[in-house]
């Protein structure tokens, strides 16, 4: 309905913004959490990121948004087979959502007036290709989230259920916040989250001031506000699109291979998603900033983002995860 | 069905009838939560607010009350489309309402008669550009609570369900009332209010004798009592009608900002609502006051109904927290 | 089915008795709550009180019982709109009720046969101009009992639920009968009674005797004991009905308002709903009495039914609420 | 299936089966509640009773088993009209029987075929002018026992759900077996039930090979055994039938009225229920046993099936209350 | 599907085997209770019984399997009179049957294509004249194994649901399997079934090791192992069929009754099912043996299964039960 | 949709690819658990194995894969009964699969248009001569599980609801994996698979570097990926088979029949299936060596998989059941 808050607009935030453009760059980082306190402005943040995405083209009747009609699913009743460009999906779980309207259901009208057992996409569908957002993803029952990882992983939807057996591509990234004070996450469904960033509220009067000036501006200055603001999240999408382009001819020496492989065993994180994450994110990072090579330094800016949500949980504070991250990654890349 | 009580005849109870204009001013300023304790006249206050704000215009026909037949949802079926001048909406949700009536669904009669798949509008489209009340706002599930404040924030009602993938404006002010006595609402729950004012019993014999004697006459002598609070209500209607109009003109200094800042961080509250609201609501203040310039006596007056519901909780005494505000409002502001 | 035993032939029970009466000379006073052991008689006072009461003019096919045509509810098939003499309507809330049948629901019948989405009303309609009574309102859920007091306070039961929204007048008085060791209702549910009474069994022999054989001779001698009680129970009726016309007429000096006041700020009631019952119980009170002037005598008299479910819990045994408000009422009242 | 072994054959257990006669020569007695031990017979003695009952003329097509075609209820589709002689109804109430099956509900059948809102009777309707048999009443949800002791209470089965509004006369004994080990009744349950008494396993050898012999040879040799104990069941069915008569005339001296209650105060018993109880039972007894006049006798026989449920529990063992109800049965008739 | 294992071809267990060919004698003995560690082969038993159970005579068509077309239910739609051979029903109870398989519901079919309201017979009506075995029967939830006991008992199978009320013959033994370590069974429940034996792991190794090798060689040369051990299989058959000839012949003494009450009275067994069922399946075991008189020495062998379970717990080990029961048979019996 | 990651590129996991290995030459073996830490790879183990599996001919129309038009279903309405080859199925559970799509249930579609009461298979019938996958089956609920290992093990899916009575063949192999820390398996259930193997992540540095070469390798540079291990995935499947072929010859010495019910004595695993699942598996794995004696070397290879699950747990740490599981194989085979 409203034009969303201008994403290179947020103020400070660094890390989560850092994060989001790199699912952009590759989607296959897999999904973002971005825990924080209240009113920090993670919706704000992931609704920005709609406006930034660059445009996909895709079958204009095609309910998965397949880029070619060969590729729509078989229940699919097509109607035009045109190639239309359209928004990267950003598609919004909205609270009180029903499972079916998630994964997608018998289509009831179909059934009641023409008697047949037809599928009617759900959300999952609708993602496909772009981005699922979450609000309060913590407040989920975990069979949802484990439900949405599963198909995020795998970039499919099996649905089996209500008499119905149908599969669909639904590749797409999650993107979930959080308040870790009102409920956690299984470390189960920690682990599946390609990366995790964590935003406070600004503690300096100044940034707090440039906060309350933007948005003000934003409201009663609307339109030189988008102007201003609008250039700049050009100049973002337009280096998104060039850096994927790139990311398949990135080199990575053997050195950074063992350097992953050493940092995840420093740190104890179970299983091998932290290094096969460490790997793919560093890439899109080399990628965006137009690298051609891995570096050392790469790891080191992506460690956090990419691991502190790995790490088994420690007596000691949580919120130092980020901490243990970045001292284990100085002694391990010096 | 009866008249409510007039709105200008509440004996005391400053800060909620101030709360309650302010809204009136600038819905944006979001929703009032009113604690107090039983029978302190929290409905009628509500019900009273009802006769005195002003009316709107909007398409004899349209479910949401759009000014424009442009701005009417795409799947209600107009009638009339001409432009009637109507009471402001005040829609209460009654004990009992079940979610389908609260944000619509399936519209069954035509599912049934048509064999069509009609969205059925529920209380959230009514209460566009209006008020929606909800009584013992702690007594209802937080999932309920959740998708309200939702809705109130983005201005937007998005179903999904029993089929159906239905949107349509939305944009009320919530006011609830609640008695903290009877459990209470989550931290994030709270700070997605605008507004939260406590009401109480008068203690003195002088005060309870004028609010006896008043509700005595507006039964006994019904008609005189109207006429005399009558008019002091469409006084009240009048200022608000011409201070929505100041609203935009009004002055910000650079240094009221700063004060905002500072005292959102003195008072340790979570996120950037706090400061947000507490200019917001400032102005529509200075505006109703018929103020030009933003001064910190704005921002005084106003402080503990923007920020006594912000505080985290103190192991000190929760009642505690509108005094927490004012000294240190105090201290900051001199 | 069965006569009822006559209200005048009940053994004592006075306080009772007379809240009964009261709240037929003014149904405005709200709801009684009658406590007590089992055994006491409770259901058997509110049946009697079904034959006692004065009857109403009604609109024949009126679902609500309404006086004039112009006020039966729209959605309301009206068939005979002759003017009838009925008995007040008693409904009793039978256990199993379903919410259904409590506030009306979707006419399931019209729906199927003719396709019409009809309101069928419930018991909340018929109970209009009358009045409800409750057997064991403390095993009720608090949702429920939350809603009947909703509706007896407003006068309107609006409903919300399987795609209707339809409202009509349910004005009448809420009997509700409990015992306080199986249950409690919430401090909240109590301030909505008007008037509470409790009831315990007698524990003099001559008066246990009475009780006996009055029940024994209301079922072997049947026709004679109907006799002899039923004119005492027409001469209350009688009385009853001129009580309602002396009511408007009834002066209140000023200084009983004040007493009134006094009165609860002494017993630290919350809210103001205490002194406002306070004064209409007394006046209707004074008008059944053949009184025309409003004193202390009447207020003493009407202070524990009207006052002592108000009371916040104490420490001490809450048996003696009744007795802390006669104490008070003393020093208050001399 | 089987014809029930016959209850005179059953070996002691007098308690029980004098309460139950006396329910038979008066059913306004109320209910009868059998505890005891697994394995003591308890099924046994109520199947029967079945066949010891006298026998009911009803109009034969009447759900409700009315003795005249004018009493039959209106919903009733009425065949045969003829009135016919039929075995005192004693019903069964399933494990698992739903509770639209108990209270009755929508004629499924005639709603599909004919679209008619007729309503289907229950196992209530059944069993009017007989008795309801539950095993295990302590394995019941409270509010079915709560519903099934209104109705035997009332008479009278209200219906208010799935858009019926219904109710038909249902004058029956409930009675009710429950192991006391596995969960208890509600006091305020205990109390609406006329009698309780008490089956314990027999702890003599040669009372157990009495009860083996019998059970062995109603099953080898059914014909000689049924022969034998018949002509003892229709001995008492006579004499219940004779006593039906008498119980009208019996004569109840003041001093017997003055006892009852003198007794009742002095255990302690809540309520009335109690003495009215006491009497009604005193004079089935006398007319079971052709007495004209009652007598403390008859008080002290029936007064620990009459009354000890109803003490309120005592720290002291629960098993010990027949014992204080004899005790005090004592000290007071002398 | 499978050729199920040989009765005769179980290791040991023979506690277990005479229960169950003991109930195939005499089937009103009631139900088998198997308890024992998993992997102990108690659903091999259950299946190996089905193949060793006499025939029995039934109408092809009736779905109670009645021996005589006269004695089918009159709710069933009977094709062919015919009388057919037929095994005895072995029916499994699978897991996650719903209850309305289990007693019958309604036709669903019949109702939708023809628009009656026609009883659709379940697993109970199957089960009638055989067995009815229960994996896990300790898994069940009470109320289930509560109606199987029931009709178990009863022999017949009530029906009051959906708008049936229904009834047929459903006579069967109840086998049921459970672990005692993973929930236990309410003493009520313990009690109804007739039979109890406990069956564990063979603990020496030329015992397992024979276990091994016929397993083995039922999988590996099956033809000859059948051929093996079916002809054992069917003299035992051929023995229950002459034992069922010679049960209503066997003498008893009257000092065996007195020892059956002796014993239990000894064992402080509750209610009088111990001795029936001690009584009852001595005399299987006299006619399974083809002896002619009932001694001691039948008392003594079956006391254990009879009684074990009829114990009321002790704090000693459950385990101890049997020994218990074997410890003061000694001592009763010499 | 993907292409699996080859069976042969897993680094490492040696027990689980056997486990699995063995499970294709003797599917009689029962069910494998895979327990281990979050991305391990478990999931990405069992889809290899889908590529790796032998085909199966089947009808081609049959819904349970049948491999003869005789053995289809009789509730099956069989279109082509051509024999094809087809992949061994693999069937995934998803998540959020309803127990209907897994047993199967009333065809909703044929019910509704043609009136029919059809049976709708579920994925029960689509797994039979294959593999059914379930991720994390310890948060699956018990009775599902339950379930399942039932009909894995009987071979038989049998349905007894919603009026149906259906039964069809469902052999397969049951795949589960889980991680021990959220959530354990009842005993009974861990009984009734047949091996368990326990993967972690590699802790080498070398080999966490192979694991992250081959997935990248395998998704940067997948066709020479494939071609490469392919090959080697083409040579386990042949040797499979070539096993399959094998097994019944497999000579079994009476010593080591000793030595298995010797070990599980030792061992104290409950009941016997570890001895015969020990056996099963031993052969297996000689059929897959082309070994034609079985031999203590086998035994002792594949004891922790067939026995390690079959422990009782022990106070001390469960992860040291298969180091248990080898000292006492030492001990007992030297």
């Amino acid at each position: 309905m409203k034009t969303p808050f201008p994403f290179s607009a947020i103020v400070g935030q660094n890390a989560m913004k850092q994060a989001m453009i790199l699912t952009a760059v590759d989607p296959g980082i897999g999904g973002v959490l971005v825990f924080g306190d209240r009113g920090t402005g993670k919706s704000t943040a992931v609704r920005a990121l709609a406006a930034l995405l660059p445009p996909i083209k895709a079958v204009q009747s095609c309910p998965v948004n397949s880029p070619k009609a060969a590729e729509c699913p078989e229940w699919a009743e097509l109607g035009s087979k045109k190639l239309v460009s359209r928004p990267t999906p950003v598609i919004d779980l909205p609270l009180g959502a029903t499972e079916d309207r998630v994964v997608g259901a018998l289509d009831i009208e179909r059934a009641l007036t023409r008697g047949e057992k037809a599928f009617e996409p759900g959300l999952l569908a609708r993602a496909n290709r772009g981005y699922l957002y979450i609000d309060e993803v913590n407040l989920l029952e975990d069979h949802i989230v484990d439900l949405l990882l599963d198909v995020a992983q795998s970039g499919e939807n099996v649905v089996e259920r209500e008499g119905l057996s149908i599969r669909h591509p639904a590749r797409f990234v999650l993107v979930g916040s959080g308040n870790p004070e009102e409920g956690e996450l299984r470390p189960q469904l920690l682990d599946r989250f390609g990366l995790s960033v964590e935003v406070r509220s600004p503690n300096k009067v100044v940034e707090r001031v440039e906060v309350i000036k933007r948005r003000d501006a934003f409201e009663s200055d609307h339109d030189a506000f988008m102007t201003q603001y609008g250039a700049e999240d050009a100049k973002i999408q337009k280096t998104i699109l060039s850096a994927r382009k790139k990311l398949a001819k990135i080199h990575t020496p053997e050195a950074i291979l063992h350097d992953c492989a050493v940092l995840c065993i420093a740190l104890g994180s179970d299983g091998l998603r932290g290094e096969l994450t460490l790997l793919r994110t560093a890439r899109a990072l080399a990628a965006y900033r137009g690298d051609k090579v891995l570096t050392r330094a790469h790891l080191r800016d992506i460690a956090p983002s990419a691991l502190s949500h790995r790490l088994r949980r420690d007596p000691l504070d949580e919120a130092g995860s980020g901490t243990r991250v970045m001292r284990i990654v100085e002694e391990v890349l010096g």
